[in-house]
This record gives C-alpha cells, structure tokens and sequence, in this order.
C-alpha cells in the first residue's frame, strides 16, 4: 500500500500543533509503521494569521471547518476544536456524510452526541476515532475495546482530570487550601479556560461517559453521571484521611450492578499504597477490571501537547493500516440503554464530625449510625483546645441510603458543630 | 460480517484450557464485539484421554499440531503448546504455510526465531499475532504497536517475570534469603518446569527481545541481551537498598543510544517510591517511553489463565475484525540489524562492599573510585562486632567500563574481605 493517507486537520491550538509537529517530525516512521505515507492536505483554524510556531503555507487553508471536512482530497477529518455542538459537531457530521473517517480529542461532543454520531458513522460507513479524549496519551481506548475485548468488563475507574489530581496532591504537598491551589495553578495555566470543567468533574465524567459505553455495550449516557467536583474538599479531610492511611482522589467510576449502571465521578478516599493513591500530580491513572485479566493499570500524561498529539497520530496510523471498528466497539444500534444505578454498590465511608464538646456526644452519633445498621470499622478523636471535638469515623461497608440516613439522623442530636464531611473509600 | 472465525487450537495445558474456557464462556460477547462469531473447530494436545476440567467432545481432536495447523476448516491456528522449537514452530510454520493465520503466546519461539516467522508470515500473506507472549494479560504489544506508533521509542523498560519479583519482595517481606524463598516458590507451583528460565532471566529476556523489535524496528536478536538472574541477589543487598530508599528489580531495559542497541536483563535498584519501585508480588509493569508521550506505565497480571487467555482471546478478536499488521509493527525486510551496544548508557551504582577493618582501608577505596573517575554520592558504613566493615557506596553516574576498571584495580588493595557486590541504579 503506498496511497498516502490525505488528511484535513480543523483546530490548530495545542492539540492541533502538536498534531501536525508530530507528523511532520515523524513522517519516515508513521510510513514505515503505517505501510503508506500519511500526508496533511488542509487545516483549517479561527486565525490564519497567528504565528502558531509552526510553518502551514505547505497546507491549503480552510475558513470553514465544515468546507474542510467536506473536500475530496482529504480521507480523513481530524477534529480539534473541541466543544460539545457548534462547529466541531457540524463539521464531523460533514464529514461522515462525504464520506471521510473522523479522527477526533472532543471528549464532550462524543460524551453528549456519541450514540447519534456513531449512528451516523455506521449509516456512511465510516468510522471515528477518538483515542485522544480520554487520558490523553495513555492508549485506554484501545487497551479496553481491543486488548480487553474478550473479557466482561467489572468497573473501569480512574483519575482522569490531570488538573484536579495536580490541585489535591499540591494541597496535601504544601499543606494549602483548595483556594490557594487553584489560584496557583489558574496562574500556572493548568486549568480550562472555564474551569468548572475541570474542578467541577465535567472534563473527566465526560471521560467516564465515553468507557462506559465501551466497557458495558450500553448507549454513552453523560447525563446519568453523577457528578461532584473538588471545590469541597478541605486540607483537613487530606490530611486525616492521609492519616488514617487515605489519599483522596477525584475518582470516576463505572460499574454494572444487579440495579442498573452506576457511573459516578465524585472525590473518593483510596488507600495511600494502591496505586492510585500513590498517583501524584498532573499524571492520570486508569484502572481497568475484566474476568479474566484482573486489574489492568495504565498510567501516562493527560494532557498537554505531545502526549495529546501521540493519541491522534495513533487513531490516524490505526486508519492509515486498515483498522476498522464500530464507535464504541459494537455496532451503535445494538447498545443497550442502560438502567442508570446511584450509588448501587455497598463502601466504607469516611466521616469527618465536629462534635460539641459535652459528655455523651460521641454516644449520640455511634447510636444513629448504629440504628442505620452501620457498623464503625475505626473511629478517632482529635485532642482539642476550643470546645469542638473533631471526630474521624470509618465505617465498614454501607449502603448510601443507609448513611444518608444516618447522616439525617444525626443532624436531630443537636451535639453536631458543622456539617459531616462524609466521603466514599473506593476499594481499588 | 457474520462468517465465522474458526479456531484450531494445539497445547491445551494452563493457557489453552483458559482459551477455550474464555471463548465458550464470553462466546456472545465477543461475538457482538468481533461483529461475528468465534468457532473452536478443532484442538490438540499430548493427551486426548487427560481430564482438563472442561469438555473437548465438541471438537474435532489431533494427535499431530502439524495436521491440525494445516486442516482446511481453519482460518487461524493457535498456538499455545511453548518450546522455542520442535512442535510449536513445525506447526506454526505449517499454518503460515496452508494461509492460517497464527495466534502464539510463544514467547521463546518469537524471540529466537521472530524474524524467520515475521518474514514466512508475510511471504504467505498471514499474520502472527502474540499479545499473550510478553506481560501476559497487559496489552503491551497492542500499546507499543499501535497505541504509541506515532513515537520515536526512547527506551521500554519493565517487570516481567512475576517470579522473580514475587521472590525478591518475599525476601524483603519476611527477611528470608534466596534459596528460602525460591524453595517456597517451587513448592507453590510458581516457577517453570525448569526454573532458570525464570530465575536466571531467560523468560523475561525473551519478553525484552519481543519488545525491543516493535520499539526500535530492529531484527529480534536474543542472544544480545546482556542475562544475569536473581541468584546472586542477597537480603542483605535488599535490605541496604531499602535502606537508602530503592528496591532490587529483575529488570529489563532496552534503549537504543549512539553506540547502538542496549538491552539488558539484570537485578537494578530503582527508587521505592517509583511505579517500578512499588511493584510488588507477581505483578508485572511495563514502561513505555515515547518522544511525544513520555512515559506510560501499564500494570497486570503477568501469568495465569485468565490473564494469559485475555490476551490469546484479545488476538483472536482483533483477527475476525480484521486487524492485519506485519509481525513486528512494520515489514519483516525492513527491519534493520542492530548493533549490540554494551551497556552504553551511564548510571549511578550501588557498591556493597566488605572491607577489613583497618586505617586507611576506606580511603584505599575511595582512593580508586576516584582514579577511575568515580564520584561518590552517598556512603554509609554500618556499625559491626566482627573485623569486617560493611561499607555502602551509591555513585554518581559512571559507566559501566569505568566500574569495571574500578572493582579490578580494588581487588588490587588488599583491603576487601569479599567479592564487592555492584549493582546498576535504574532512572525511572
């Protein structure tokens, strides 16, 4: 095979640069490993103007990205503009109806539209690809569709959201609040330029969204998520669930149970030994569970421009030999809707108390977790000088309604100070 | 495409009975995911009359690999008996031959005869797939292949005997030395028929030979890698490495330098505190590190039937979807023959030395380090009742040539009461 690969790239920002850096610096190789040469037609950017640091005028320029995706020398559409709709949606549409393959990062236009796009991937024959949504440049799409696909699928989770993972140990490191270690890296250039998407879980349940749909055959359905961000999390739960052998992470979640698909994205604590307690930083960690693998654990860069860029020219190789597979793995139109599950699966909890310091205190609150049926695996009170006793409970495993319960329950004792913290310790 | 995919299957010991389970047992999922069903037509092995705790009855049965890899109601062969040679390699010739395609978990027939295969593959028009042959259930073939193909490959690192490195931690774990343990671990049933494939690092320099062919489009080449087992790893070394934050590992590393390719199988000290470093048990790791993704980390069960059936099932999927790719992630013919380099790369060192206990006898040391142009990083000598001084070194970056010439001109002293023991320190 010596046809090149001919392709138009819409979206020249990190991503995007990094993208043509890569195939430009490694193009002997990418044919070599490809079979073919794999050759950039068009671009297509906001700004024709701007010195992006690389040369283009090799390129043909494309206003519109939708005119791009559409042009008949190119095979292959690689979409990196992001956003959910707009003209990240429009051009990809374009392009699967003129009959191109997509090679796209949009982790939000595959968590929201996934099912409809993959329809449509499948009505035109073509296929897309979309390795770099999800963990940057760790290959997870390709080790859970292929190197896992002939395993059920347990529960996929991880720390997918580099920016987030960065905050927690950098609070935790230098012993900072969650609002100076946000100031810092909003300065440093670590988060999006909405950075609810980050802090918020959005980036990653985005990301949970699109597993999910691999790992269990069922419809992408980012709407089931649960979803919780970081902006709660205090330097004192780090450092006692530190102390009592925890870190805390914010972890996404995806498992079938008996009652549905439960998906959550929420800070957990895990054990300071697991791997992903032991994941510092920016990096991101994905654990994969099959029945006959076990747990495989894959570890590598999130973001930035090279470990990006290695994702795409991966999906855009897999093209260039022939690969073809369905969206998510199976045909779109036999994905099952999934019966959305909250918070199914039983779990220890971590509970964070400030008690008023009176005799019988500690009592009240052991006799409602009690009454839930929730037993206490640790318990540990913190010596005091003001007249608040700062209490830390483990309990062993419990259902989320039991302890929602119980956490009413408890608000009704009167010798509560503040509101419980009460986070899930996920078994990993 | 609804045709089946039909199987014949020779070895049925711990992975092929595995195969066979996970094939039968996950039939209509991998059927939805491989777009068509996946058939055992036909299996063989030593023993028909054997009870392998699953029915065979279904199956056509052979005596002989060779008539089974040839039968005509095949599209893929299965090879799954082992042995660098005799059967396993008549067979899989013979399947390239009559236009099978061939799944091997073959690790030592690849790393020696790789090359010979990859270019009868692609004579006949076939295509050997082996995700099962290196770090069992972790897809790292798939991830170096075609997870990181836009990479220039800078160096592939890794675990992956899970024997060796259960015994190394077990001798951390219980203080037990050596010989203990390995004793306890052949009773247990962890070590090959003959051990010294595990222990003397032959297994894993098999894995390491695989690798560094797809990293580096190198002809796979064996018999360069630079052996040296666990047997000589003490627990006072293990204990001492601790000591000053680093673990021993049965490491392979592979690295292509100025000089030409290194790819060595040793024990290494890495830092505690590293993925490599945390490492425990049976477990295996592999490091990938790419020019445009830097390092990835992937974590697995190394061995076992499960793990090494998911990726024996893993091949066989990605064959009835169509994934055709040359053995080694590019065309046998062109790959190139490297130049062996010898440990070309400088590292730091552990030196642990005994020394009599005498004036002056330290300096004699020292005094040679420095002849040899050898810095000293951190020394530590320990306390001790006998007239013998056991003195620790860790150096700053040397070469090994350098080190060479050290521990000769030592010898020369007069001052060590034994063999100093030396071991490389891993960046990772």
């Amino acid at each position: 095979m010596s046809t090149p690969l001919r392709l138009g790239i819409a979206g020249l920002g990190t991503v995007g640069v990094g993208t043509v850096r890569v195939l430009r610096d490694q193009a002997d190789l990418i044919a070599a490993r490809a079979g073919r040469p794999v050759e950039i037609v068009a671009v297509s950017a906001r700004s024709k103007a701007k010195d992006r640091g690389i040369p283009l005028d090799g390129y043909a320029w494309e206003d519109d990205p939708v005119a791009l995706a559409s042009r008949t020398d190119i095979n292959v559409f690689v979409e990196l503009m992001g956003g959910s709709d707009g003209p990240a949606k429009a051009a990809t549409e374009a392009a699967l109806k003129a009959g191109k393959d997509v090679v796209t990062a949009n982790k939000a236009m595959l968590a929201i539209h996934g099912q409809a796009l993959a329809l449509a991937a499948e009505k035109a024959g073509q296929v897309i690809r979309y390795e770099a949504a999800v963990a940057g440049g760790i290959p997870v799409i390709k080790a859970l569709t292929e190197g896992l696909a002939g395993n059920g699928i347990a529960r996929v989770l991880g720390v997918m959201n580099g920016s987030c993972n960065y905050i927690l140990t950098r609070m935790q490191d230098a012993g900072l609040s969650y609002q100076e270690v946000f100031a810092e890296a909003d300065a440093l250039g670590y988060l999006e330029a909405d950075p609810e998407l980050d802090v918020g879980g959005i980036d990653a349940a985005h990301k949970l969204a699109i597993l999910s749909a691999i790992a269990f055959g069922t419809r992408v359905d980012f709407d089931a998520i649960e979803i919780e961000g970081i902006g709660q999390v205090s330097i004192e739960d780090i450092d006692q669930a530190a102390d009592m052998g925890f870190r805390i992470k914010l972890l996404g979640v995806s498992q079938m149970t008996g009652r549905g698909l439960e998906q959550r994205m929420a800070p957990c604590l895990v054990p300071a030994t697991s791997p992903l307690g032991q994941l510092e930083g920016g990096t991101n960690m994905v654990v994969l569970e099959g029945d006959a693998v076990g747990q495989i654990v894959l570890r590598g860069a999130g973001a930035g421009e090279g470990p990006t860029a290695s994702a795409v020219v991966a999906d855009i190789i897999d093209l260039a030999r022939g690969l073809r597979l369905p969206t998510f793995g199976q045909p779109a139109a036999g994905l099952k809707a999934a019966r959305p599950a909250r918070a199914a699966v039983p779990a220890p909890y971590y509970l964070r108390m400030t008690l008023v310091d009176k005799p019988g205190a500690l009592a009240k609150i052991a006799a409602v977790l009690g009454d839930a049926g929730i037993s206490i695996d640790r318990m540990r009170q913190y010596g005091h000088e003001t007249t608040l006793a700062p209490v830390l409970i483990v309990t062993h495993r419990t259902t989320r309604t039991a302890l929602d319960e119980a956490l009413a329950a408890m608000d009704g004792t009167g010798v509560l100070a503040a509101t419980p913290v009460a986070l899930r310790i996920e078994d990993v």
